[in-house]
């Protein structure tokens, strides 16, 4: 395990205005900073192009794109090739995500251990089975693989949207790994307890 | 192979103004358009993130901050990563800026084919020992690996860089591969004749 | 995904009476029962053989063993064994206990995505390291494994536990997912929540 | 390799009289003590189990159940098994039960090192690849694995005893390999010379 | 890296007769003699043999035989196979002499990266689609592999060129890899530059 | 499995003088004639250049030079080579021929199925590890590796003789297994029985 002191978390006063702006933004929302924030902040303009790519793929909307892809489809997608990639911050912290969206307290475990036993339609099992090819194998795609989504409605914008995020979260599982990054113990019980009225 | 005209590429002045003002930047000076920058361009906001990120890790200087890897060695890293992930468009393209930078024509196709038996010192194999491992196996990085850096001199920052480069190129390995990118006829010879006077 | 109607769980009432009364007496402590105790029970000789096995392994006190392993460790074992044969069953069932024994209600998830990153003392960590190689590479087990072991206080009788706590989980992990079995919504949620006074 | 003395074979007479009881059985028709009977009896609760679910599907008749395979075929999923795992005292054990169950001295060697060339009628080479899919990628079984079999006339029984056969031996093959357990010698020879008359 | 030092190239002048001979022709032929014509004479008797081989492969006519594959598509298959093999020395003395024989600058490289992204026509590419799997898992081959083949118009004999090719050249890879051989300067430019009239 | 008739033997009487004058040699030697002699000689040059390249490194004598490695463990490597790539021609073939030279009936077997656990001294046992390293990752050996031989004893022509002798059987191995080449049956009991006085 890496050295957790290795890359320590830097204060939030001691970052940029913007950083520390929409940290605070995130943490309003959430009510608390999910690690990452801060982790990858030790470095501002990576920080500034990470979130900046992670937003035009999972909330493209404010990009003035819209997607075939719903958000907890976008969320699953991250969970599965988080878990591909072994990364404990990403499978724990969009497992909660994924939850929420779903509305689906078990689909984040089913999907993180063996995405072909969980519950999820046929659509999203080819989604998943195109994600993980792009994850472990990406030499290999070829039409095939583009016909085989095609076959659920998923057209070449999808396929991008797939890829890309399942592209962006392989960058995103490595930085977390090799740095030591370690969820925040709130995600883990997020979505899964239904809210009472 | 995936059906080239799947993702073709758009016509320059379609594109944003600020796409098109860099990429004719780039035009000026290499001399041709890298196919890179007009196959992701075909979606603006991931465009501007994706060299935002690349230039933050690439040019370290233009976000204000050195590194302890040279421009040639980062090259090395995108070379070997490319390689490993079988991304053609990279590994041309990108093992042609590697030739440039360490001013050695052979030095590329020694990287993509075995990093073990290039003609590069034992600070720069233990750099791409450990870049292949976060390419490969991010999960079981941990501080032996970090020493085995340090013992070439390589600090946590610069740890940090082989590992965000390697991560980086991973997600344009995949967006490359998966989308059918094909490297311009120009990076193939580039950097391996001598200049003659 | 196996087709869930491919092997229908029995009545309970069409079960021999040992079975039944075993079962029973599961779903009274337990609430509910876990669908294992169905699933194979279409096989009652089968049925009977496993759970003697399992509680020979995990309930060592029942034939008059003590062991160096604690419950939790015991569950920690198969939680990361069936993680790395992407058991859905088994991870989400066992997670549940693993939770509830060590009071830990995030250790079941950081097992299961990377044992290597699980906030576990390095006594636990060598137990899994030892249990990972049984479960992936038992041939190249030698006694250098061994000694990793005894470095942290495990003698050959623990190694013993360890090495057939793994063995008997790969076998029920085949069993599970091969057949489809699904884990009874009640366990997800397991041990996650402190129990309020 | 394991350190042979780690785990010794105890003395028959040390042993409780049911294990001794079988062990001389064992011994009165097989004319030796296979190892296996005395490596797993140092712990007589597990031996018990152990040999309780080995009957159960290698003899199923002792527990009321016909089977569709042969006792050839189960002994041929053994062996192959055993050679995924790379298990020197399965593969040497079961090949010589195979070989004279199948009176055939040739087809343990040839399933061991490859049962895609072994000289075996269409309906065992796909009982074999159904077997080393439970026995390498369980996760990955679904419907169409079950129609390669059917279309050979196995049906659903015939499956689970092809999959728990392979799932039973993946644990004993990982216990043998481990603990060190080395074959008789008269395992090798044994179904090999025809005999005369 | 193996010690460059530890299998020295013999001086030319201590070899035998034959050896010198063939030597000297090929030098002539080239402009400079290809280190592996050096480094396997330490050993003549194998050197024989081994350029025995060679020809009787890549020369087919001086062994009296006309073979389905053109001379530039056994090289590509020599080049893709060295590229599964990550032998340095045959990817770049190999993919020149591919480059001259299809007078294609860039095939060397698109099929050392990734075969299934190379600017080939769909023969060729079956062609090294049956060659990988030679080289990776010949224990696989089965009747499918030869039709796929045949679509394309190859026959059995081809076949058997294209496996033999494949074999021989994992052969020369692995020698080449253990020992250290290093590919002759010369090799990387040449057929990368047009030839001016 | 590779059409049995797909490469039919070819008669003896129709081979050149040569090749059926060392064939009807080695059925008088050996009592039969093993099939790789008939299955190459369908291309004369590549039989003669296997057959020279053979009696290169496993007869060494009959080129004028002695070798660090008795002849019991140049077939060691081939059996430990074959059964690393599943060919079951050289498994079987060879097996017999070790089990002769060593006068150890067993020992064939226990390579083939985990040369870890075969009763054989530390010597052969690191004679192996180098072999299997050659056979499987030829790229990854360094000086740590030429090191691990020099503690048993071999220098660097011992080397040389066990990477040669790997990397030939590795073509023998893709060739026999893509041919459908079968064990004679005579190989199967050869050197498993004492012989009686």
């Amino acid at each position: 395990m890496t050295d957790a002191t290795r890359y320590p978390l830097p204060d939030l006063n001691t970052l940029p205005d913007d950083l520390k702006a929409k940290i605070l933004e995130v943490q309003e929302k959430a009510g608390f900073v999910p690690n990452v924030f801060l982790a990858l902040a030790r470095r501002p303009a990576e920080w500034r192009a990470f979130f900046a790519y992670h937003d035009a793929l999972m909330t493209p909307e404010t990009a003035g794109r819209s997607s075939g892809l719903t958000k907890g489809e976008r969320e699953m997608i991250v969970t599965a090739t988080s878990a591909a990639n072994h990364c404990l911050y990403c499978v724990v912290a969009h497992g909660a995500i994924l939850r929420i969206y779903e509305k689906k307290p078990l689909v984040a475990d089913q999907v993180a251990v063996n995405h072909r036993k969980a519950d999820i339609p046929p659509r999203q099992r080819a989604m998943l089975d195109f994600a993980m090819k792009v994850c472990l194998a990406s030499h290999e795609i070829d039409d095939a693989d583009f016909e085989a989504l095609a076959a659920h409605g998923f057209n070449d914008e999808d396929a991008w949207d797939i890829a890309a995020i399942t592209a962006f979260f392989g960058l995103s599982n490595r930085m977390a790994s090799f740095s030591g990054m370690m969820p925040n113990p709130e995600f883990y019980l997020m979505g899964r307890v239904p809210k009472q009225k």
